[in-house]
């Protein structure tokens, strides 16, 4: 029996997106983000949802770039802590000690700890309401070698990237192989 | 160090969405998609790509509404079949076994043997590329007693979703917790 709990903004699941960016005097700052994912394929995109409230509301807006950092499980603190801390009264990359990598092809910065990161350019705003909705169109994606797999790709079990859990907020790992898509499904009506 | 990859739509992670709709005449229709999101907090709103070519596409325009049902990993399957199956020519439910309900807020059926829904009204739509979003404020989110747990909310653990891997394309299952969001990274710069 299924009960009704209101309207929430709980889903499963969803991303540690951690969004990097330059501010105006060229400043490197890291904010993380749960309202995203890919929404397009052609052209690549994805989508992630600040608050205007944010400093990185700012920079992207300024730059037109943004960068999509995956932390893995070994990160989740630094996570977490870029999801506190504002970029306008603290700098939020030397206070983690991580390092601020530049990028090849779109203005804002990436994380080099981290193993995978999109670079984005900034096709679309979108305002919905409290968060304004930023669309990057993903130039590039790269990936740190010791992530990537026999088949040239990056593999999850490597990345090992973090589940977020809104509304009692918490970070879970990634499980088990359940099965491949387009595959498992084609037994169903037959 | 790091290589680049090309420009790619691969993140991690990547919902499951069974996106829920009627067509024209009725006929309840359910399809998977994993480029979505939640993209707002007020109002609650959520995101969903669809191709223009797809049923569900002419169904959310006409009826202004659809349901994200969440597949635990026991309907792997029939998840993978909505999503190769299309509603033109087949009749997904009666196939896949599975039984459609009626919502009580939307103009669009829920999938009865899934434990997790959110019923949503369209607001806005957004022409990306090949992928038109979908955004849709969360009138409710109805949940079955069995995946909820001690606080009133869903648990993880109970609900079970799917995590799709875009490229290699495989569903993976949640593992286990990590930590306390807005907690673990307290201690970071201090």
């Amino acid at each position: 029996m299924k009960k009704s709990l209101g309207a929430r903004t709980l889903v499963y699941p969803t991303p540690v997106f951690v969004v990097c960016t330059y501010d105006k005097a060229g400043k490197p700052n890291a904010m993380t983000a749960a309202w995203g994912g890919i929404c397009c394929s052609q052209p690549p995109a994805v989508a992630v949802s600040l608050r205007k409230a944010t400093y990185t509301y700012g920079n992207i807006v300024q730059r037109n770039a943004f960068t999509i950092n995956i932390p893995s499980e070994d990160y989740a603190k630094e996570a977490d802590y870029f999801g506190m801390a504002s970029g306008k009264t603290q700098d939020k990359f030397a206070a983690s000690g991580l390092t601020p990598a530049k990028s090849e092809i779109v203005d804002a910065p990436s994380i080099a700890e981290f193993h995978f990161v999109l670079e984005c350019k900034l096709i679309k705003t979108v305002e919905i309401g409290l968060h304004t909705q930023f669309i990057g169109q993903v130039m590039d994606l790269k990936a740190d070698d010791a992530v990537i797999g026999d088949t040239g790709l990056p593999e999850i079990e490597k990345v090992r990237p973090l589940i977020y859990v809104p509304e009692t907020g918490d970070y879970f790992s990634v499980g088990g192989h359940v099965g491949k898509a387009f595959s498992i499904g084609r037994t169903v009506g037959r």
